[in-house]
Protein backbone atom coordinates (compact mmCIF):
# COMPACT_ATOMS: atom_id res chain seq x y z
CA UNK A 1 0.00 0.00 0.00
CA UNK A 2 1.68 3.71 -0.90
CA UNK A 3 0.66 6.38 0.40
CA UNK A 4 0.19 8.72 -3.50
CA UNK A 5 -0.46 12.63 -2.56
CA UNK A 6 0.13 13.16 -6.42
CA UNK A 7 3.63 15.17 -6.03
CA UNK A 8 7.13 13.99 -7.21
CA UNK A 9 7.50 11.41 -3.95
CA UNK A 10 5.30 9.77 -3.82
CA UNK A 11 4.67 8.75 -7.27
CA UNK A 12 8.45 7.93 -6.96
CA UNK A 13 7.90 5.60 -4.02
CA UNK A 14 4.86 3.91 -6.42
CA UNK A 15 7.38 3.10 -8.96
CA UNK A 16 9.70 1.73 -6.30
CA UNK A 17 7.02 -0.24 -4.97
CA UNK A 18 6.52 -1.56 -8.21
CA UNK A 19 10.02 -2.65 -9.74
CA UNK A 20 10.31 -4.32 -6.04
CA UNK A 21 6.85 -6.10 -7.11
CA UNK A 22 4.65 -5.45 -5.20
CA UNK A 23 0.94 -5.79 -5.47
CA UNK A 24 0.22 -2.19 -5.52
CA UNK A 25 -2.65 -0.57 -3.42
CA UNK A 26 -3.08 3.49 -3.52
CA UNK A 27 -4.28 5.80 -0.71
CA UNK A 28 -5.39 9.32 -1.41
CA UNK A 29 -6.78 11.98 0.83
CA UNK A 30 -8.74 14.96 -0.56
CA UNK A 31 -7.95 16.60 3.57
CA UNK A 32 -9.80 20.22 2.14
CA UNK A 33 -6.15 21.08 1.16
CA UNK A 34 -5.96 24.30 -1.18
CA UNK A 35 -3.86 22.00 -3.83
CA UNK A 36 -7.26 19.72 -3.95
CA UNK A 37 -6.15 19.30 -7.82
CA UNK A 38 -3.42 17.24 -6.38
CA UNK A 39 -5.95 14.46 -6.18
CA UNK A 40 -6.27 14.66 -9.95
CA UNK A 41 -2.56 14.02 -10.31
CA UNK A 42 -3.00 11.23 -7.89
CA UNK A 43 -5.39 9.44 -10.15
CA UNK A 44 -3.36 9.74 -13.41
CA UNK A 45 -0.07 8.41 -11.40
CA UNK A 46 -2.27 5.51 -9.75
CA UNK A 47 -3.87 4.77 -12.81
CA UNK A 48 -0.46 4.57 -15.12
CA UNK A 49 1.70 2.43 -12.20
CA UNK A 50 -1.55 -0.02 -12.83
CA UNK A 51 -2.42 -0.12 -9.25
CA UNK A 52 -5.23 -2.86 -8.60
CA UNK A 53 -6.72 -0.59 -5.97
CA UNK A 54 -6.64 3.37 -5.19
CA UNK A 55 -9.06 4.93 -2.39
CA UNK A 56 -9.59 8.48 -2.01
CA UNK A 57 -10.70 8.99 1.76
CA UNK A 58 -12.12 12.70 2.62
CA UNK A 59 -10.97 14.06 6.17
CA UNK A 60 -12.16 16.80 7.95
CA UNK A 61 -8.75 18.42 8.42
CA UNK A 62 -10.01 21.94 7.65
CA UNK A 63 -12.34 21.81 10.40
CA UNK A 64 -9.43 21.45 12.60
CA UNK A 65 -7.01 23.80 10.67
CA UNK A 66 -4.10 24.84 12.55
CA UNK A 67 -2.17 25.62 8.76
CA UNK A 68 -1.83 27.46 5.55
CA UNK A 69 -2.76 24.81 3.94
CA UNK A 70 -6.37 24.03 5.15
CA UNK A 71 -7.48 27.72 5.94
CA UNK A 72 -7.02 30.85 4.28
CA UNK A 73 -3.25 31.62 5.72
CA UNK A 74 -1.56 32.62 2.83
CA UNK A 75 1.16 30.21 1.48
CA UNK A 76 4.94 31.52 1.71
CA UNK A 77 6.39 32.66 -1.53
CA UNK A 78 9.97 33.03 -2.25
CA UNK A 79 11.30 31.42 0.12
CA UNK A 80 15.80 31.14 0.68
CA UNK A 81 16.32 27.64 -0.42
CA UNK A 82 19.28 27.26 1.95
CA UNK A 83 16.58 28.24 4.63
CA UNK A 84 14.23 25.78 3.52
CA UNK A 85 14.14 22.95 6.48
CA UNK A 86 16.00 24.92 9.39
CA UNK A 87 11.95 26.07 10.47
CA UNK A 88 8.68 23.93 10.61
CA UNK A 89 6.81 26.54 8.01
CA UNK A 90 2.92 27.53 8.44
CA UNK A 91 2.08 25.41 5.74
CA UNK A 92 2.68 22.35 7.93
CA UNK A 93 -0.43 20.31 8.64
CA UNK A 94 -0.73 19.28 12.40
CA UNK A 95 0.09 15.48 12.62
CA UNK A 96 -1.01 14.64 8.76
CA UNK A 97 1.48 11.68 8.15
CA UNK A 98 -0.11 10.08 11.56
CA UNK A 99 -3.59 10.69 10.40
CA UNK A 100 -2.39 9.49 7.15
CA UNK A 101 -0.50 6.30 8.44
CA UNK A 102 -3.48 5.19 10.64
CA UNK A 103 -6.31 5.29 8.18
CA UNK A 104 -3.03 3.24 6.31
CA UNK A 105 -3.15 0.87 9.07
CA UNK A 106 -6.50 0.17 8.88
CA UNK A 107 -7.17 -0.09 5.16
CA UNK A 108 -3.51 -2.64 5.53
CA UNK A 109 -5.19 -4.61 8.04
CA UNK A 110 -8.67 -5.26 6.08
CA UNK A 111 -6.54 -6.05 2.84
CA UNK A 112 -3.82 -7.94 5.04
CA UNK A 113 -1.21 -6.00 3.84
CA UNK A 114 1.82 -5.89 5.59
CA UNK A 115 3.71 -3.63 3.80
CA UNK A 116 3.02 0.34 4.21
CA UNK A 117 5.34 2.95 1.17
CA UNK A 118 5.27 6.19 2.21
CA UNK A 119 7.58 8.95 0.10
CA UNK A 120 8.67 11.05 3.28
CA UNK A 121 12.24 12.39 2.91
CA UNK A 122 14.60 13.97 5.65
CA UNK A 123 16.51 15.69 2.91
CA UNK A 124 15.56 18.67 0.63
CA UNK A 125 12.27 18.81 2.47
CA UNK A 126 10.19 21.53 4.86
CA UNK A 127 11.41 20.83 8.24
CA UNK A 128 8.21 18.60 9.01
CA UNK A 129 8.38 16.51 12.17
CA UNK A 130 6.97 13.54 10.90
CA UNK A 131 9.03 12.70 8.08
CA UNK A 132 11.95 11.94 10.39
CA UNK A 133 12.77 8.30 10.67
CA UNK A 134 12.43 7.80 14.20
CA UNK A 135 9.18 9.24 14.01
CA UNK A 136 8.56 6.60 11.54
CA UNK A 137 9.52 3.97 13.70
CA UNK A 138 7.88 4.96 16.54
CA UNK A 139 4.18 4.87 14.40
CA UNK A 140 5.56 1.74 13.26
CA UNK A 141 6.00 0.17 16.52
CA UNK A 142 2.43 1.59 16.98
CA UNK A 143 1.21 -0.15 14.00
CA UNK A 144 2.32 -3.46 15.45
CA UNK A 145 0.40 -2.74 18.56
CA UNK A 146 -2.46 -1.58 17.52
CA UNK A 147 -4.54 -4.17 15.40
CA UNK A 148 -5.89 -7.25 15.46
CA UNK A 149 -3.71 -9.28 12.90
CA UNK A 150 -0.76 -7.75 13.84
CA UNK A 151 -1.50 -8.80 17.70
CA UNK A 152 -2.27 -12.00 16.76
CA UNK A 153 1.02 -12.35 14.56
CA UNK A 154 -0.80 -12.78 11.38
CA UNK A 155 0.40 -9.85 9.97
CA UNK A 156 3.62 -7.95 10.80
CA UNK A 157 3.38 -3.82 9.43
CA UNK A 158 6.43 -2.53 7.94
CA UNK A 159 6.42 1.26 7.04
CA UNK A 160 8.87 1.62 4.19
CA UNK A 161 10.42 5.06 3.54
CA UNK A 162 12.98 4.65 0.76
CA UNK A 163 13.14 8.26 -0.49
CA UNK A 164 13.93 8.91 3.15
CA UNK A 165 17.54 9.32 2.90
CA UNK A 166 17.30 11.07 -1.20
CA UNK A 167 17.58 14.48 -2.43
CA UNK A 168 15.09 15.65 -4.36
CA UNK A 169 17.66 15.71 -7.18
CA UNK A 170 18.65 12.41 -6.58
CA UNK A 171 14.89 11.16 -6.25
CA UNK A 172 13.92 12.66 -9.76
CA UNK A 173 16.65 10.55 -11.37
CA UNK A 174 16.00 7.17 -9.77
CA UNK A 175 11.84 7.82 -10.98
CA UNK A 176 13.45 8.92 -14.50
CA UNK A 177 15.29 5.48 -14.30
CA UNK A 178 11.93 3.85 -13.36
CA UNK A 179 10.28 5.34 -16.65
CA UNK A 180 8.04 7.67 -14.40
CA UNK A 181 6.16 10.48 -16.41
CA UNK A 182 6.49 13.51 -13.72
CA UNK A 183 4.56 15.40 -16.08
CA UNK A 184 1.55 14.03 -14.54
CA UNK A 185 2.59 15.08 -10.48
CA UNK A 186 1.68 18.22 -8.73
CA UNK A 187 4.07 20.03 -6.17
CA UNK A 188 2.55 23.33 -6.05
CA UNK A 189 0.47 24.41 -2.85
CA UNK A 190 -0.61 27.04 -4.14
CA UNK A 191 -2.26 26.61 -7.86
CA UNK A 192 -4.34 28.38 -10.17
CA UNK A 193 -7.73 27.94 -10.82
CA UNK A 194 -6.97 25.95 -14.29
CA UNK A 195 -3.98 23.66 -12.03
CA UNK A 196 -1.01 25.41 -13.19
CA UNK A 197 1.90 25.25 -10.57
CA UNK A 198 2.43 28.97 -8.70
CA UNK A 199 6.61 28.16 -9.24
CA UNK A 200 7.21 30.24 -5.76
CA UNK A 201 5.92 28.06 -3.18
CA UNK A 202 8.16 25.77 -0.90
CA UNK A 203 7.11 22.94 -2.61
CA UNK A 204 7.62 24.46 -6.47
CA UNK A 205 10.76 25.96 -5.09
CA UNK A 206 12.21 22.48 -3.73
CA UNK A 207 10.60 20.85 -7.54
CA UNK A 208 12.13 23.36 -9.40
CA UNK A 209 15.61 22.78 -7.34
CA UNK A 210 15.51 19.05 -7.78
CA UNK A 211 14.55 19.32 -11.81
CA UNK A 212 17.27 21.54 -11.95
CA UNK A 213 19.93 19.51 -10.09
CA UNK A 214 18.94 15.79 -11.08
CA UNK A 215 19.78 17.76 -15.11
CA UNK A 216 15.92 16.69 -16.27
CA UNK A 217 14.06 18.90 -17.94
CA UNK A 218 11.06 20.37 -15.55
CA UNK A 219 7.68 19.78 -17.32
CA UNK A 220 5.70 21.60 -14.57
CA UNK A 221 3.96 24.63 -16.59
CA UNK A 222 4.41 27.28 -14.26
CA UNK A 223 1.92 30.46 -13.77
CA UNK A 224 4.17 32.73 -11.92
CA UNK A 225 7.81 31.78 -12.01
CA UNK A 226 10.26 34.26 -11.57
CA UNK B 1 -9.06 17.00 25.49
CA UNK B 2 -11.32 14.13 26.19
CA UNK B 3 -12.03 11.59 23.34
CA UNK B 4 -15.99 11.16 24.40
CA UNK B 5 -18.39 8.30 22.25
CA UNK B 6 -21.49 9.14 24.53
CA UNK B 7 -20.53 5.59 26.31
CA UNK B 8 -19.93 4.68 30.61
CA UNK B 9 -16.48 4.80 30.12
CA UNK B 10 -15.81 8.43 28.13
CA UNK B 11 -18.55 9.65 29.98
CA UNK B 12 -16.99 8.75 33.23
CA UNK B 13 -13.31 9.90 31.83
CA UNK B 14 -14.55 13.26 30.83
CA UNK B 15 -16.37 13.46 34.30
CA UNK B 16 -12.91 12.45 36.34
CA UNK B 17 -10.80 15.18 33.97
CA UNK B 18 -13.19 17.47 35.29
CA UNK B 19 -13.23 16.68 38.69
CA UNK B 20 -9.32 17.06 38.21
CA UNK B 21 -9.21 20.76 37.10
CA UNK B 22 -8.97 20.77 33.57
CA UNK B 23 -10.18 22.96 30.94
CA UNK B 24 -12.30 20.85 29.19
CA UNK B 25 -12.67 20.07 25.51
CA UNK B 26 -14.30 17.09 23.61
CA UNK B 27 -13.60 15.38 20.52
CA UNK B 28 -16.49 13.05 18.79
CA UNK B 29 -16.14 11.06 15.63
CA UNK B 30 -19.13 9.83 13.27
CA UNK B 31 -17.16 7.10 11.54
CA UNK B 32 -20.45 5.67 9.98
CA UNK B 33 -21.02 3.47 12.92
CA UNK B 34 -24.57 1.34 13.35
CA UNK B 35 -25.12 3.11 16.32
CA UNK B 36 -24.15 6.51 15.33
CA UNK B 37 -27.21 8.02 18.23
CA UNK B 38 -24.03 7.48 20.52
CA UNK B 39 -23.28 10.77 18.86
CA UNK B 40 -26.12 12.39 20.12
CA UNK B 41 -25.46 11.26 23.68
CA UNK B 42 -21.83 12.01 23.07
CA UNK B 43 -23.28 15.96 22.73
CA UNK B 44 -25.70 15.21 26.15
CA UNK B 45 -22.56 14.16 27.97
CA UNK B 46 -20.52 17.11 26.43
CA UNK B 47 -23.22 19.61 27.49
CA UNK B 48 -23.92 18.48 30.74
CA UNK B 49 -19.95 18.47 31.63
CA UNK B 50 -19.70 22.12 30.64
CA UNK B 51 -17.07 21.25 28.01
CA UNK B 52 -15.68 24.51 26.66
CA UNK B 53 -15.67 22.47 22.70
CA UNK B 54 -17.43 19.69 21.87
CA UNK B 55 -15.76 18.67 18.17
CA UNK B 56 -17.77 16.01 16.12
CA UNK B 57 -15.74 14.74 13.33
CA UNK B 58 -16.56 12.90 10.45
CA UNK B 59 -14.58 10.36 9.34
CA UNK B 60 -14.92 7.84 6.58
CA UNK B 61 -14.24 4.42 7.88
CA UNK B 62 -17.27 2.81 6.49
CA UNK B 63 -15.24 3.03 3.29
CA UNK B 64 -12.39 0.97 4.74
CA UNK B 65 -14.54 -1.62 5.96
CA UNK B 66 -13.69 -4.79 7.87
CA UNK B 67 -16.12 -4.22 11.21
CA UNK B 68 -19.47 -5.20 12.33
CA UNK B 69 -19.77 -1.86 13.00
CA UNK B 70 -19.05 0.05 10.09
CA UNK B 71 -20.91 -2.53 7.48
CA UNK B 72 -23.54 -5.33 7.49
CA UNK B 73 -22.17 -7.90 9.31
CA UNK B 74 -24.70 -9.00 12.10
CA UNK B 75 -23.61 -7.36 15.42
CA UNK B 76 -22.86 -10.69 17.98
CA UNK B 77 -25.78 -11.20 20.65
CA UNK B 78 -25.70 -13.51 23.42
CA UNK B 79 -22.19 -13.63 24.24
CA UNK B 80 -20.88 -15.96 27.32
CA UNK B 81 -19.85 -12.98 29.82
CA UNK B 82 -16.79 -14.60 30.47
CA UNK B 83 -15.67 -15.79 27.44
CA UNK B 84 -15.43 -11.53 26.41
CA UNK B 85 -11.99 -10.83 26.29
CA UNK B 86 -10.62 -13.90 25.03
CA UNK B 87 -11.23 -12.96 21.58
CA UNK B 88 -10.89 -10.23 19.71
CA UNK B 89 -14.47 -9.82 18.30
CA UNK B 90 -16.58 -8.88 14.59
CA UNK B 91 -17.25 -4.93 16.64
CA UNK B 92 -13.32 -4.77 16.42
CA UNK B 93 -12.87 -1.38 13.78
CA UNK B 94 -9.29 -1.49 12.35
CA UNK B 95 -6.88 1.27 13.68
CA UNK B 96 -9.85 2.36 15.39
CA UNK B 97 -7.95 4.62 18.42
CA UNK B 98 -5.07 5.14 16.30
CA UNK B 99 -7.22 6.78 14.16
CA UNK B 100 -9.20 8.64 16.95
CA UNK B 101 -6.07 9.05 18.46
CA UNK B 102 -4.29 10.70 15.89
CA UNK B 103 -7.08 13.82 15.30
CA UNK B 104 -6.55 14.37 19.01
CA UNK B 105 -3.06 14.88 18.68
CA UNK B 106 -3.63 17.56 15.44
CA UNK B 107 -6.80 18.76 17.68
CA UNK B 108 -4.09 19.19 20.56
CA UNK B 109 -1.62 20.78 18.93
CA UNK B 110 -3.77 23.41 17.44
CA UNK B 111 -5.16 24.28 20.96
CA UNK B 112 -1.92 23.61 22.75
CA UNK B 113 -3.90 20.84 24.87
CA UNK B 114 -1.28 18.67 26.34
CA UNK B 115 -3.90 16.17 27.88
CA UNK B 116 -5.58 13.88 26.22
CA UNK B 117 -7.83 11.81 27.83
CA UNK B 118 -9.21 8.56 26.78
CA UNK B 119 -11.39 6.11 28.84
CA UNK B 120 -10.02 2.70 27.34
CA UNK B 121 -9.72 0.19 30.09
CA UNK B 122 -8.31 -3.49 30.01
CA UNK B 123 -10.32 -4.81 32.39
CA UNK B 124 -13.98 -5.90 31.56
CA UNK B 125 -13.57 -4.98 28.12
CA UNK B 126 -13.84 -6.72 24.81
CA UNK B 127 -10.53 -7.74 23.79
CA UNK B 128 -9.33 -5.23 21.89
CA UNK B 129 -5.88 -4.88 21.11
CA UNK B 130 -5.62 -0.75 21.10
CA UNK B 131 -6.56 -0.91 24.90
CA UNK B 132 -3.95 -2.06 25.92
CA UNK B 133 -1.06 -0.26 28.13
CA UNK B 134 1.19 -0.85 26.00
CA UNK B 135 -0.41 0.44 22.98
CA UNK B 136 -1.13 3.65 24.45
CA UNK B 137 2.42 4.19 25.41
CA UNK B 138 3.90 3.62 21.69
CA UNK B 139 1.15 6.13 20.74
CA UNK B 140 1.90 8.92 23.02
CA UNK B 141 6.19 8.38 21.61
CA UNK B 142 4.51 9.22 18.15
CA UNK B 143 2.54 11.91 19.33
CA UNK B 144 5.35 13.73 21.15
CA UNK B 145 7.78 12.61 17.97
CA UNK B 146 5.07 13.74 15.35
CA UNK B 147 4.27 17.19 16.32
CA UNK B 148 5.53 20.62 15.45
CA UNK B 149 5.36 21.66 18.44
CA UNK B 150 5.90 18.72 20.64
CA UNK B 151 9.26 18.67 18.52
CA UNK B 152 10.12 22.06 19.15
CA UNK B 153 9.78 21.50 22.98
CA UNK B 154 6.84 23.42 23.21
CA UNK B 155 4.23 20.88 24.39
CA UNK B 156 4.23 17.47 25.68
CA UNK B 157 1.47 15.41 25.26
CA UNK B 158 0.17 13.17 28.07
CA UNK B 159 -2.55 10.64 26.83
CA UNK B 160 -4.30 9.53 30.37
CA UNK B 161 -6.32 6.38 30.58
CA UNK B 162 -8.11 6.70 34.15
CA UNK B 163 -10.00 3.56 33.54
CA UNK B 164 -7.48 1.57 32.11
CA UNK B 165 -7.50 -0.96 34.96
CA UNK B 166 -10.87 -0.47 36.33
CA UNK B 167 -13.45 -3.21 36.28
CA UNK B 168 -17.19 -1.88 34.64
CA UNK B 169 -18.41 -2.14 38.15
CA UNK B 170 -15.48 0.16 39.33
CA UNK B 171 -15.85 2.89 36.76
CA UNK B 172 -19.85 3.12 37.09
CA UNK B 173 -19.53 3.79 40.74
CA UNK B 174 -16.70 6.49 40.06
CA UNK B 175 -19.01 7.91 37.96
CA UNK B 176 -21.44 7.90 40.83
CA UNK B 177 -19.71 9.48 42.95
CA UNK B 178 -18.58 12.18 40.58
CA UNK B 179 -22.37 13.05 40.29
CA UNK B 180 -22.63 11.84 36.45
CA UNK B 181 -25.92 10.92 34.95
CA UNK B 182 -25.56 7.92 33.11
CA UNK B 183 -29.12 8.07 31.60
CA UNK B 184 -27.56 10.28 28.94
CA UNK B 185 -25.04 8.30 27.97
CA UNK B 186 -25.59 4.96 25.03
CA UNK B 187 -23.27 1.99 24.52
CA UNK B 188 -25.56 -0.30 22.37
CA UNK B 189 -24.13 -1.21 19.01
CA UNK B 190 -27.44 -2.41 17.60
CA UNK B 191 -29.98 -0.01 18.73
CA UNK B 192 -33.97 0.18 17.52
CA UNK B 193 -34.86 3.04 14.98
CA UNK B 194 -35.89 4.89 18.39
CA UNK B 195 -32.40 4.72 20.01
CA UNK B 196 -33.10 2.25 22.54
CA UNK B 197 -30.41 -0.39 23.24
CA UNK B 198 -30.69 -4.15 22.43
CA UNK B 199 -29.62 -5.46 25.53
CA UNK B 200 -27.89 -8.32 24.22
CA UNK B 201 -24.89 -7.28 22.12
CA UNK B 202 -21.37 -7.54 23.85
CA UNK B 203 -21.29 -3.61 25.21
CA UNK B 204 -25.16 -4.18 26.76
CA UNK B 205 -23.91 -7.01 28.15
CA UNK B 206 -21.20 -5.47 30.24
CA UNK B 207 -22.79 -2.41 30.51
CA UNK B 208 -25.71 -4.27 32.44
CA UNK B 209 -22.97 -6.50 34.34
CA UNK B 210 -21.36 -3.40 34.98
CA UNK B 211 -24.75 -1.84 36.98
CA UNK B 212 -25.04 -5.18 38.50
CA UNK B 213 -22.43 -5.45 39.99
CA UNK B 214 -21.86 -1.83 41.53
CA UNK B 215 -25.25 -2.23 42.89
CA UNK B 216 -26.34 0.88 40.46
CA UNK B 217 -30.00 0.87 39.25
CA UNK B 218 -29.78 0.34 35.51
CA UNK B 219 -31.21 3.35 33.76
CA UNK B 220 -31.05 1.94 30.16
CA UNK B 221 -34.11 1.06 28.17
CA UNK B 222 -33.26 -2.10 26.80
CA UNK B 223 -35.58 -3.45 23.55
CA UNK B 224 -34.54 -7.22 23.82
CA UNK B 225 -33.63 -7.69 27.00
CA UNK B 226 -33.59 -11.23 28.32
Amino acid sequence: MVLLSGGIDSATCLAIAKVDGYHLNALTFHYHQRHAVEIEAAKRVARAAGVARHMVLDLPLGQIGGSALTSDMEVPKDAKLESLGNRIPVTYVPARNTIFLSFAMAWAEVLGAADIFIGVNALDYSGYPDCRPEYIEAFEKTANLGTKKTVEGELMIRIHTPLITLTKAQIIRRGVELGLDYSVTHSCYDPDPAGRACGRCDSCLLRRKGFLEAGVPDPTSYYDSR
